[in-house]
């Protein structure tokens, strides 16, 4: 990231602009840092097609070298988050692919996942009415969930016939909210409430309708505010430690953190307390 | 499996047609594709021997290949799940084994909680009264846990001077419930009552005593009607990916999902959706 | 172990007896069993320096060998926990290191941890007030957490421009309250209050102010009585199992309950079950 210092509009590997970025498939803004990603076909329900599939996986890969982005949150128009796989544009034309063609599908959405848990900024996902399916593995992927009493959390791949492991949702699910509560919303597909995703742990905060996306606005903006450097080691490490034994996560943080005590913000940060100000971080 | 269609009562490996079945330790019957194992020596609380463990043991293996049984449920007669393996017929002659002996046991012991993460089908746990040592592993084994708010689960390993350490209890209750949670109850062998237990996320649901069996049964019966190929998927990769990091989870997933989309129940949900009418699953 | 029978108050690696030890940056008892460790620079809610660090971390690798010392409990005196690495004895002097000596002082904080879970005692922690950084660090490494409401956790490196990647935290916090919500409090540094830590399974019981320490010492010589080697069975199965797979964990459990089965103490209790008597422990 260091290198493209003094030119930081100039997005590594698609040499784009942010300002100049289009996306056709969603809407996105960057205020403050944050940038907001909004699924927006609201008439639908907000369902994904293969190519929002495709262009968020870019974003989300083009956003890891965007250093003037520090947090995302990710949302969709019109009070609901996302209904998932379109079923015209998606689940039929996957009914009439060889295995490759499958292949090639599975491992594209599986690319957003990954994407998502490699880049540095925290997300944020802003959920209302309907998350399902690929939306609810768009929440799940998220770092933090910001949710309403009224919305509706549904891993339904069982409901087309398919299994529940569908972009990681076996393996992310379970750390979520344990083992038992994944297995059965991973079987049956049910609809997960707001009061229950909170009490389950899978909410971070309920917010009113009226209100969520700025109130996870806000904790994103938080975020960004920094120490950014260090969040995206905690992002990182969250990441890395994840089926390492105990003892080699603790050398492995014991590296990281040392990493970031060689920092600026981190002397920001004490000479600040000495000052008793409010540091002020860099992300440098 | 597939090569055992058209012969579907002639089980795998033992030659045992399902009809034919007559277990001498537990009771068993198949209604609607649920079986049903119910542990039955009610008037001592439905302990284990070294006999119906090896039974249960060798059940769950033979049901891997018993193409009819869509899920199972397992629980006790007479108002309690299980007491755990039995003081006079186990523990005392325990005392008298030499190592080769004891680990032969423990094996066994093991070997039945593999069968039961191991065989495709969702296993339903129905439990009231007593959930005790073994049987609160069988419990635990099982991918969906109904229990009544008077039930009692105890991982009392501690109390006949072992370890928490039993059929893979330290692996198991962490996931479930937590880790501190989970230390607690291994290290102390203290009941659990079953409101903390839905608290917790170790009963996915409360049912009354005169009901859970039939709950129980009624869910799993839900389960049965497919789609059956992916909910064994959904099961194979919950175990698969217990140790995988992210991104190998994720690309396993993509493999594993890709197969499920090359199943005809997945075309099948697909042409009922667009027909309006509700998918019909047949399992392959 | 064994070979120190005899000598019980000999300790290994230092040729310290247990009576002798007076350390020189905590309070230290010992009473039926249970060592208590308090943290006591009340009048700055007591912070860890260098020193406080490497004598913590030198006393867990000690007792490892302290055959009479059965659990522990740590504590903080003056109603704090600990308020974590002091920012003038710590955080000033890391800004003046280098690379080697950051990481050597990561690596020491590290290891405090890894002696903490490598000890076969169970630990158990009596929080109540500021329980921040390295303090909340020290909370989560322990076995048991009896918390006050009004006490308040905060894992707030992020608060002077460092990541939560710090001594292990990234893989010890999601494995007790679950992946989202550890994400918020290590991205945050928020304080986690009494209630909502004992909600999430971080705190294993809420206590009040006045019996906390008094309530956490009493479970402590609980476990004290026994059975301690099956105890610390069990605390080694849980660290070993962490990151294994299920298969594996049940074969390593076989094995290590096998072990247990052939101490004193499981013939012990199953002897006074047939007496009706409760079972005397002796760790052997």
């Amino acid at each position: 990231m260091r290198y493209l210092r003094g030119e930081p509009h100039q997005l590594q590997g698609c040499g784009l602009a942010l300002a100049d970025y289009k996306p056709q498939h969603f809407l996105f803004s960057v205020d403050q840092g944050v940038a907001t990603i909004t699924l927006n076909r609201p008439e639908r329900k907000n369902p994904l097609t293969f190519e929002s599939y495709a262009e968020l996986r870019d974003v989300f890969r083009w956003l890891a070298y965007a250093d003037e982005v520090k947090a995302i949150v990710v949302t969709g128009a019109g009070e609901n988050f996302c209904s998932g796989g379109d079923v015209h544009e998606i689940i039929g034309p996957l009914t009439k692919l060889d295995m490759p063609g499958l292949l090639a599908f599975t491992r594209m959405t599986g690319d957003l996942v990954k994407a998502m848990r490699a880049c540095p900024q925290p997300i944020v996902a802003a959920i209302d009415g309907i998350c399902a399916g690929a939306g609810a593995i768009i929440a799940l992927s998220s770092d933090i969930r910001y949710g309403t009493a009224r919305s509706k959390t549904a891993f339904l791949f069982t409901r087309v016939g398919l299994a529940g492991c569908d972009m990681g949702a076996c393996a992310l699910l379970p750390r979520v909210i344990g083992q038992g509560r994944a297995s059965e919303l991973l079987y049956t597909g049910r609809s997960l409430g707001g009061d229950e995703a909170e009490r389950w742990g899978f909410y971070n905060r309920l917010c009113e309708p009226g209100s969520v996306l700025a109130d996870a606005q806000a904790f994103a903006a938080s975020l960004a505010a920094g120490p950014t450097f260090a969040h995206g080691m905690t992002k990182k490490m969250l990441q890395q430690e994840w089926n390492m034994g105990v003892d080699e996560a603790i050398e492995a943080e014991a590296q990281a953190q040392a990493i970031c005590m060689a920092t600026n913000d981190f002397h920001r940060a004490y000479h600040a307390f000495v000052a008793k100000e409010k540091p002020q971080f860099e992300g440098d």
